[in-house]
């Protein structure tokens, strides 16, 4: 019997490092000889990819509708979990995600107000119930973070600027306290971790906690 | 104050007719000196367009899950009843849509097997309460519909014909079954219509049945 790989999320704010602790972590369980994949949400799958772009491009006669991103939110997760996850997760690979439906709960209900109730139904029905085995949030001021942010987007292309780099603080604020909320309501799948230290910093915490919770002995 | 435009769907399974007789109506309605637009669901915004064609391609490697697929439609729906929809009704534009949330309940309900309950919440959530002022069902035998849409899938390109024209007939008949039990369900809203005959046969029938319900002398 092979056992069945773990399922590790990244979650937080524009600005905390998601990506990049993501590849860093890959790349230290790859190192250590597990096999492993980085994925990222939206997206992960081909339609999934496909929707990312929807989602990311600011249309200019046509915004989303709060209503219509949830719903492509779902589509991204229900493909991700069927054609992706389920199938790597069984073959032994520990999956480590760039965001997943925790941002939707956060991003849709807290930050823009959706529903919550009806938020978690659709979560539930896009994932059918498959949960993160650890989410790491990774957690900043929300100023510092938009400044990180605003640095990193002025390095890159204007394309990589995107729709939900240009809200306010206001908004960022909300996402912060809508994650930090959600966090403890769940205390044993999250685990916060400060992002307001160098990417080196950062990067040791994600690997005493990934060592602590699998017993593993990450370097 | 302007009177707001009526907002008229077509419905109905494969080989019915009904992109046809859409046209044909909103020329009716032109002629008669209407303010008209055609549109179609899953498509009609700019963001809907972009969904129909991830719906409509057979990915090779990944095909969609029925959750995906709800989730999909459920967006174009959101997006067209603000973006399209709403503005329009209130410029007094009658639109005419082929296909829109019905179609959903149908084939994602009835014949590919989703919580009925649930398809209800999310049409309801995607819409905002909008429902057609009035639905006419195309109805045929779905043997004559299935040989009616082969017959045009052979006289088209081979990229026309899509993932739901290539159902078996059990799954038409499931359709169609549907269809006439929602119908059923509202029958102030539905009318059906046969779509046995020719097109122009068919076209009077719905010329008739505009004419009844809105006061019209559409020729």
């Amino acid at each position: 019997m092979m056992n069945r790989g773990k399922f590790i999320t990244f979650e937080g704010g524009e600005g905390t490092g998601k990506s990049t602790q993501v590849r860093l972590l890959a790349e230290a369980l790859d190192r250590a000889g597990m096999k492993v994949k980085a994925v990222r949400s939206p997206g992960g799958t081909t339609v999934g990819e496909k929707l990312r772009t929807i989602l990311k491009t600011r249309e200019e006669a046509e915004d989303l509708t709060p209503e219509t991103e949830l719903l492509l939110f779902g589509a991204c997760h229900s493909q991700m979990v069927e054609r992706l996850l389920k199938p790597e997760l069984a073959q032994g690979v520990t999956v480590i995600s760039d965001r997943f439906f925790d941002s939707t709960t956060v991003y849709q209900g807290y930050a823009r107000g959706l529903d919550l109730d009806l938020l978690e139904h659709i979560n539930a029905f896009s994932c059918r119930g498959l949960k993160p085995d650890l989410t790491i949030l990774l957690d900043i001021d929300p100023e510092l973070g938009m400044k990180r942010s605003s640095i990193r987007a002025a390095e890159t292309e204007p394309i990589e600027k995107d729709r939900f780099d240009s809200e306010t603080l206001a908004f960022h604020t909300a996402v912060r306290n809508g994650f930090l909320t959600i966090a403890a309501r769940e205390p044993e799948r999250f685990r916060i971790i400060s992002a307001a230290g160098t990417i080196e910093e950062v990067a040791n915490a994600v690997k005493d906690c990934i060592n602590h919770e699998f017993g593993l002995e990450l370097l």
